[in-house]
């Protein structure tokens, strides 16, 4: 068969799309990187910013935008004084498990460190989203997440005190808060979740070690119990240089 | 009850962190300029760069670092020669239902424009993912996304020549893949889904008409029939400032 003979019918719009061309120089230099980083592998060092300038002939301002790059999509990574190509992001299965769950059955250690534990009167949005009353009170729990030794992420949940009255006293902020509901005999039944990508705030830039405007995944989860009544709302905030959210679909649930 | 009291045990690390300070400048201009969004409403159309420099009292360059900020998140668009408040972002169903099917229950027209419909032959990786032998004849289907009269994504699909022969004869590229699949009697029954935040290439944003660094929601899927076996491998690209993904997930698939 003649390989372009199937497409006569379609009149393929291809002609009007520039595959070469416009392209800007840095972006040349990126490819050229990218080969560079699969043949070094994960953990391989990179040369020195002059010794890449001078391998492909351009400025050295035209190399750090194709580094920079990189550096946000999570191809390299900043070792101490040097630069290293990354491994594989972290895959963290959308489900009812929390964050602790996620990450372990990645072979990673999760770890969380305390913000903030405040207590607050519901504003009238909060109460809404949480079928409470406007003023009544609401534990806000703020913690980074950690996944071995690196912060990757910033997690706020908002539940009301009268669900979990002792979550200041008898709660370890750096353990599953899930674990301690289903310890009060509440139980995670289900979860409306939104995704998105936002940028770092400089505040959570610092909390989290990013670059301020690294392009960030933005996971908003309203979580409910067996009665369908809603339990927490969640903000959580996952660098986009190291996570990626995996799901599986089955007809039923969807047709 | 003292407001403070419940967060002696906690020794919370909030101390630590800087509330303020080390904010630079163009980060208080995005604050100003996300209260005047919000006087002004979707649709309501901003000042000039000149007009609101001088009332924030701060030179061009910061001003307009902040309007770029806002520009990513899709808060606000450009509009011939003027910048709008924007509206809220698309949500897209994580589902097996397909683009068409997603961006019709919001209320929007789908539209899709054929890029390119190629016949090739399946690399071993390809080959692998799609449980078929090297070498095997694939349809690469490569398509922009419209939403109204906006285009806003980019998806490339890759099947099995054998599983739809006349994809290239019988198939209309303005309409949906899974309805002329379901046409042959090909029933999707599940998909792994993966998803994450990377920058768009020059190629990309030239065809989805964006800015080259804008952030994009990436959905690589493998979809499967009843019979479990890969039918289709697909990645699609979402604009990251008009897109979100939801699901409502429950207990049962997951606990």
């Amino acid at each position: 068969m003649n390989p372009g003979s199937h497409r006569a019918p379609l009149t393929p719009a291809r002609s009007g799309v520039p595959e070469h061309g416009r392209v800007p120089k840095y972006y040349l230099v990126k490819a050229r990187l990218e080969e560079l980083l699969a043949e070094l592998g994960p953990g391989g060092r990179l040369p020195t910013e002059a010794a890449l300038a001078e391998r492909y002939g351009v400025a050295r301002a035209t190399l750090r935008l194709a580094l920079r790059d990189l550096l946000l999509e999570g191809r390299l990574r900043r070792q101490g004084r040097g630069t290293v190509v990354a491994g594989a992001k972290i895959e963290q299965p959308l489900s009812l498990a929390s964050y602790t769950e996620g990450v372990t059955r990645q072979g990673l250690r999760p770890g969380r460190t305390l913000v903030a534990l405040d207590r607050l009167a519901a504003d009238p949005a909060l109460a809404e989203r949480l079928a409470i009353a406007p003023g009544e009170p609401l534990w806000h729990l703020e913690r980074v997440l950690h996944a071995d030794e690196e912060r990757v992420g910033l997690e706020s949940s908002y539940l009301p005190v009268a669900r979990v009255p002792d979550l200041d006293r008898a709660f370890d902020p750096t353990g599953s808060l899930y674990a301690h509901l289903r310890g009060h005999g509440i139980h995670l039944a289900g979860a409306e979740e939104r995704i998105e990508t936002v940028l770092a705030t400089p505040r959570e830039a610092l909390l989290i070690g990013t670059p301020p405007a690294l392009p960030m995944l933005l996971l908003h989860r309203r979580s409910r119990d067996a009665a369908g009544r809603p339990l927490e709302l969640v903000r959580s905030l996952y660098r986009g240089d190291r996570f990626s959210f995996t799901l599986d679909l089955t007809a039923g649930a969807d047709d």
